[in-house]
């Protein structure tokens, strides 16, 4: 198989294509923003001026329609790529036509376009539109060999900046100092920004989605620190680790003992073949049996790739069945409303015959 | 009127109620960003999981449907500004019936969300989905004084990072060094972040929406720069000036004194009562008139306020009628491709019998 890269967008569209003919679908509708980068190498975003590639499922070449003002040479590179037609449309004419005009039967859309373009585009066509769910998210779910190199790059990046926790998760400093200096080496591992950082000291530790604050670390704060970044190409990393700023209260390393097994039940659960509900229900009936299933507040994980929270969801009773190439997180967690939380994530692709972790560093309760 | 911040809300839901009713719309449906950051002081982001604020516009209290584990104490604030009901939902069940089961009739949704959301909310909904356009974005778009105060003080802190123009753009730096130092200093005036930066210099200057790149200033080179970052109260900055580093080539401040006298009659149409396509036509004719027109290649300029883009937008032949408290760019510019290019942008507001220039530095050819 050739590693031309033009002939990998031309491939991931055949997929496309392929699977929108297995359930009857007759035309593909590719937003901007990551389905977009997925099939053609551009993230093409462009604000409030559409900007989709209509992919016919039969004969036919991709149209590809975007504002004139637009029309970089990267993105007549990319429309060649997967021998898109380009269809320019100027500010003050209405874009909708151009993309309804072209499309009849079962119209699947990328999930992220907006209703902005979403509902005019409905009242326009000749057809029925549903979600491209089952068709861009579920070829973007199966990942090759190639992309799991590149989430496991981008994890070994994230994976160094944890290991040099010490220099920044300091007591005295806020929560915002130390996420400042963790951004600073996110970007010096050579991911291309941080996309969040999460540094949730003691109390702040309960809120599973808390992100910075002015509270200054003080000794004996557990803090959760959820990071990550995507590497140039686009490839995402996401890792949680918890750490103890000195000796831990009482109790503490035996709670965090019991999601560290967790954790560990959770992704030696993945393999082909399983419903990912089976993922979750590892970790959460492990937190449960140990009192401490109300803690758990949340699913299990995400999938990743392109996307930071991407399908599959690891989520209870979810049915999706694993197949080697997918990529997602196992992140159980416990949230202590008021006083501290905890929170282990790493990032697990599914192989032929069980998992690999690609986050590789220590999962233990870490004391600074 | 009282300046309660909480006041400041609920006026703006009323508002929103109220147009509502006037063009026969039963329920608002609001999508977390933006518009809940509008209507409620939280932009209520969540990525995949649904974020939504019902309105009945007749009798009954806004539902809340929330992510359980998003449930911060600042959601809760935000909730009862305007008197809502929490509806939290818990991962691994399904959100869309939370709203879809609550609303009937003409549901007008906010144009930001996804498909995602949208097309399963359209299947559960007992009655026509129509986009709230003519609702929130109608209510948006005009600013009361206090906005205007705002988007004035945005502006005059992105007009200091231009007049510091001659500390960043330096010939021998490359358009992606100079932006990290305007990056910088965009966020030393106070900003809380750089929304966007562009430093388009020589040829890169003739592709309207060019980010950076590694090029490297020149003598003799016209350089677009067009910057913005919002306040932290999330009120946008949008302003752009060309500089010319060294005295400019033969034509070149002639043919931008063209498109400064195109972009000052523009601003000079804008008072309530007219169309504002008229303000595009000023612009455009003056650059026609002069053998320009076909390298003016977009719309003259974009409605501005909690958003970067958001309606009014100024362009050929658009009908929406000028009113007091509008808020918009002005910004026509001309592209020569393979040579270079040149922009004018200044935000106004338009006031009780004409327009208020919100961005106040000199906008002549900047010679460094």
């Amino acid at each position: 198989m050739s590693t031309d890269p033009s002939d990998l967008h031309a491939r991931r569209l055949a997929a496309v294509r392929d699977r929108a003919r297995e359930i009857g679908i007759d035309h593909v509708v590719v937003y901007s923003g990551e389905d977009m980068a997925y099939l053609t190498g551009e993230r093409m975003d462009s604000h409030e001026r559409l900007t989709a590639m209509v992919v016919p499922v039969g004969d036919g070449v991709p149209l590809l329609v975007v504002p004139a003002l637009e029309l970089t040479h990267a993105l007549r590179v990319a429309a060649d790529r997967v021998g898109a037609e380009l269809h320019p449309w100027a500010d003050g004419t209405d874009a909708v036509p151009l993309v309804a005009g072209t499309v009849s039967g079962r119209v699947a859309v990328s999930t992220a376009m907006p209703a902005l373009h979403l509902v005019p585009l409905q009242l326009g066509v000749d057809g029925e539109v549903v979600l491209a769910s089952e068709v861009i998210d579920h070829v973007r779910a199966v990942k090759t060999p190639s992309e799991v190199e590149q989430l496991a790059e981008a994890a070994r990046r994230i994976d160094a900046v944890h290991a040099r926790m010490g220099e920044f998760l300091v007591v005295g400093r806020t929560e915002a100092q130390v996420g400042e200096l963790i951004t600073a080496a996110i970007e010096q591992e050579g991911l291309a920004h941080a996309e969040f950082v999460i540094v949730g000291s003691g109390p702040n530790g309960a809120d599973p989605h808390h992100g910075v604050s002015e509270r200054v670390i003080e000794r004996g704060d557990v803090v959760v620190v959820d990071i990550g970044g995507p590497l140039p190409s686009g490839y995402h990393s996401d890792c949680t680790r918890t750490y103890s700023m000195g000796a831990p209260a009482a109790g503490v390393a035996e709670t965090y003992a019991v999601l560290e097994e967790a954790q560990s039940l959770a992704r030696n659960a993945v393999r082909p073949g399983i419903a990912i509900g089976e993922v979750d229900a590892a970790a959460r009936d492990h937190l449960a049996a140990a009192g401490l299933g109300e803690l758990f507040v949340h699913r299990t994980g995400h999938g990743i790739g392109m996307g930071l929270h991407e399908p599959p969801f690891v989520a209870p009773g979810a049915e999706t069945v694993l197949v080697e190439g997918m990529t997602f997180s196992v992140e159980p967690g416990i949230y202590q409303a008021g006083r501290w939380g905890a929170r282990l994530e790493d990032i697990v692709a599914v192989t032929a015959d069980g998992r690999r972790d690609l986050n590789t560093g220590d999962r233990g309760l870490r004391v600074l």
